[in-house]
């Protein structure tokens, strides 16, 4: 089988995930990463073997200098690869985008940048086809990833009404060492907060509100959510639901796991490349319905939890499978889900 | 006019607050506070002359070795004070409530403590009357005082038919160095939380579900809250409200209070004695309406949004003052709020 | 007598806590204080009566859109003034010392200016009289003040061969919620970092070397230290020596005071505005001499420590006083310390 | 080949690193792991396949009634073990060692213990040879561990005089949420703290000092160092030195490694199970001789630093290899150091 040629545009947090991400599948491999500055990150990326890419030749001299091998330039890069994930910072990917439509190549952005900018967002269990065979995607955000995770089977099964729900976000990744605050808690205050609208490009019929505050933690985003649900349900059976639903995992405050800081730690017991959790994670013993409202905490790494989708959108961008599901399990397989 | 003799039993976080605010006022002073062990704290309630009183006298030994004045046991208080302001830490209230009975005298207990404790729990807007004369009331926690100050004028104007709260709980006070933790998220995962029934022992007829998690932060409080309204209202209706609404304080985000720093930093900058914030902070630009539904976050103080409370529990409970609001002006006037 | 006229650039961190503490003096007052953005804190000017001034006529108008009243332009304030404190953020100061020049006033610089800007630096206790009547001086920054309160009467006293500084600073003041890290220690890589250097600023002759990291938290710098005596010392004669010595404060971990938490709680016990604590705190039960070596640990309150310092610069550059001790005893007297 | 069989009393932090070790190598194995309560980590440890022992029969029964397979008792684990690694917490070594002793068998203590409980304590590079088929030894704490790393090639080479260090010391480990501080430093006030004798416990003739804080942050410890040298050298050759040093990493502030927080990451990026950093990272830019001193900065995984000296320990208590390079060679790249 040939293998889609996968380009990596910024290797940094969700870049270097992807990378070992799509490696560890056997219908794609990466051609390539690009970093802008001679970085202990660039430096690792030699070592791994990844072909490393930079904006222009003046740059690739900063490289040589610094002992860093480089394999060429970005346009070179487009030239190799079939689809482009778009790991940049905010506010180049419209120029990016132009370039990758220029190169007659594929590109997925992030949840960072707007719906607009691609008209199609992806979310492999909710809107896997809508990104078939399509030159742009996007990946929505690690929270909004979050949300649709634990929603859209509870709204397939038991027609969700209304949903609320407030995030706790950490305020920098862990390797980010210059963002605080130190001992704050900071509100979002334009209400409601661009989250509800980033779920409903997935599914745009959810009646969902947000609000969020920032934190002083690195590890995980939180969420508090409140649903009313269409049907009647059993604490018992939302719990059986998520204990069948991919990429939702449920954890138990009784069993030692009493907040973020533990499930990375479980993270690391399981093995899992970085300590990353790929899955959503619900607490059992938070979940409580209670007449018609359903009440949950989740927790959400925010540096991994889009990885698989990022995969399976490849998947579904390139043509290579045609059913959902089967991708998913290709994928949680391959990155040992 | 005779002078309400209040004594204080346990020098900390709410103790000391209380010594400066009843000495504040013009019909009740402190005769004294107890502290268990010779700390700075201690000794600095000898330098502001406050009487100190011991649990025994071997515990007095403790206090004189280490150079700190005593002026006699726990008991001796008791024979001095009309009204003892309990801030014990939590699990000895029922034995000193069989002790205050004992020696003839009031208390009043802080929200530590359940409602059964008392039968009567205090907020001076929704319900001073309750407490008129009785020998034991109770003040609810910071995060209730801050729900009922909000919600109690909402409820009398605009009829709240259901409300939701997150509450994101500053993890220690910040003089605790002991507790954390440093970098994690923890929810509460008992459902619903206690703070909605606590709310309850002020205005039982309010329909509310809450949900909170612990974050590494020592200085605020914040609540994200959402409020079925019963009629309708804008969101400067709203506004209006609370910008008349005793002890509840709007800022904006536009004026540089971006988070819980800036609100101290503001406490600071008014000149309030140890930094204090009494009234509970509204985000003026994150307060939104959205068709029968409000939106809004709040910041509580936890250290010290109950004194003034405290202050006017005194006043019910000492027959002092019989209309609620103008025990609530002298208060505030009083202590510069 | 006629008392000096204090303008003051910049109404911050340190500005503010200069408002106060001029005012406070019998000798000085302060004529206004300027503010670039219609903020909370320029409000708070509003309601405190400090004369508000602006860069400009146009930010002129934001401020009254802002419902904030402006007392004039900063030109205005400098033919008001007989000497500007100077608290802008770094990198204008060279603009601003020619504008006092060309006025014909004085103006004292902070820390975060080099040595080099006004060629005199500044500590009330070490070398008072080099800014007696100078036009320009400079105070040394937070870190510096602190280990000059400590080091120059142990110098004097017992001939310090050799010191060794370990700065653990904290990462952003309590005010600010932007800065981090988070979750991270940051060494200064620069060796010898900057203190040293400045710290000869003041005491040319002192062998001093510095290293520095900086840390999650927002309250206060601490310092080890490590000190080669010239004469014989026991640790009681260390002890006994900075009791005696002014704007040091001894505390002991035994009294419960265990960290920078419990020193801020001390400021805060002891009524101090703001929660300040203007001395440099040195743990007793944290001294140790061991053959001809001292080992201790203290504490510096970033926001405060300099502000006494100041208002003896004051006194130094406009000539009130020529005694350096009356000065600082009048300060301190003044200011409750 | 007869592989060393290794039980591991207690699977925390340092136990889960130890099991992983010890399989990774080709002449030892992990034939049991104890767990004293069911929780998330016990059931990895099922998943993983590592025989579970738990305290008595009790015990056993809340094991099986949480779903985790249990393979017997500590005592069926003696009978099976030539070796115990005990990663038990505090004031239950004395008890265990008996039991070890009772059993026949070997027992490799952690350096939360003190030197006197073995007699004997090690370090890979440093004393090998001293616990060559020893009954008992102890591992030296994390802290210890980093400053013999670096300062005992230093010693050799270079002769120290004198050393002085200053440790910061992370708060709490990242899976522990309970301890704090959230925001304060709190500094080692018993001088000079544990760690200097400590280091004497391998180097008996070096000349140490150490101080020490603890501040909000769990990634790592932070030392900064100062050293007299016996003999000249250069900033260059001491970095030549310790770039040819085992289990000594050199960074680079340029590179982007700013803090602790860039080293996790980079641990994260070689591919570290759990994100481990096992050498000691010695900042290359912050490495400096000033005249006859060195100054420098280090940092310490305190979670695994330790684990390849066990796994060394392990093999001179066994005497499996005779040669400290060898063994080191062999567990480093067995480790992926």
């Amino acid at each position: 089988m040939k293998k889609v040629k996968v380009g990596i545009n910024g290797y940094g947090t969700i870049g270097k995930r992807t990378a070992t991400a799509v490696n560890q599948q056997d219908d794609m491999e990466v051609v390539g990463v690009t970093k802008t500055r001679p970085t202990y990150e660039a430096s690792v990326a030699n070592k791994l073997n990844l072909p490393l890419y930079v904006p222009d030749e003046e740059v690739a001299g900063d490289f040589k200098k610094a002992g860093i091998k480089v394999a060429g330039t970005i346009k070179d890069l487009y030239k190799k690869a079939d689809i482009i994930v778009d790991c940049t910072p905010g506010e180049v990917a419209e120029e990016y985008k132009r370039q990758y439509e220029e190169a007659g190549i594929k590109g997925i952005f992030q949840g960072g940048e707007d719906h607009s900018l691609t008209g199609i967002s992806f979310n492999a269990s909710a809107n896997y086809k809508e990104s078939w065979g399509a030159q742009f995607s996007r990946i929505v955000s690690c929270n909004t990833t979050g949300l649709v995770r634990t929603l859209y089977p509870l709204d397939k099964k038991y027609k969700v009404q209304s949903a609320f729900a407030t995030l706790i976000r950490r305020s920098a990744d862990p390797n980010d060492s210059k963002k605080g605050p130190v001992n704050a808690i900071e509100p979002s205050l334009k209400i409601p907060t661009h989250h509800g609208p980033d779920v409903q490009s997935i599914m745009p019929w959810l009646n969902i509100q947000t609000m969020a505050v920032k934190v002083p933690t690195t590890l995980m985003h939180l969420h508090t959510v409140m649903v009313k649900l269409g049907t009647e349900a059993s604490t018992e059976d939302i719990i059986d639901l998520w204990k069948n639903t991919p990429r939702v995992r449920l954890v138990k405050g009784k069993s030692g796991i009493k907040s973020s800081a533990q499930i990375m730690e479980l993270a690391k017991d399981l093995g899992r490349p970085r300590g990353d959790m790929y899955e959503i994670i619900v607490w059992e013993d938070g979940v409580k319905v209670v007449g018609d409202t359903l009440y949950f905490y989740q927790a959400v790494h925010q540096e991994s939890d889009v990885i698989p989708e990022i995969v399976d959108c490849i998947r579904s961008m390139c043509k290579i499978e045609e059913d959902p599901s089967a991708s998913m399990k290709k994928t949680d397989m391959a990155m040992g889900i």
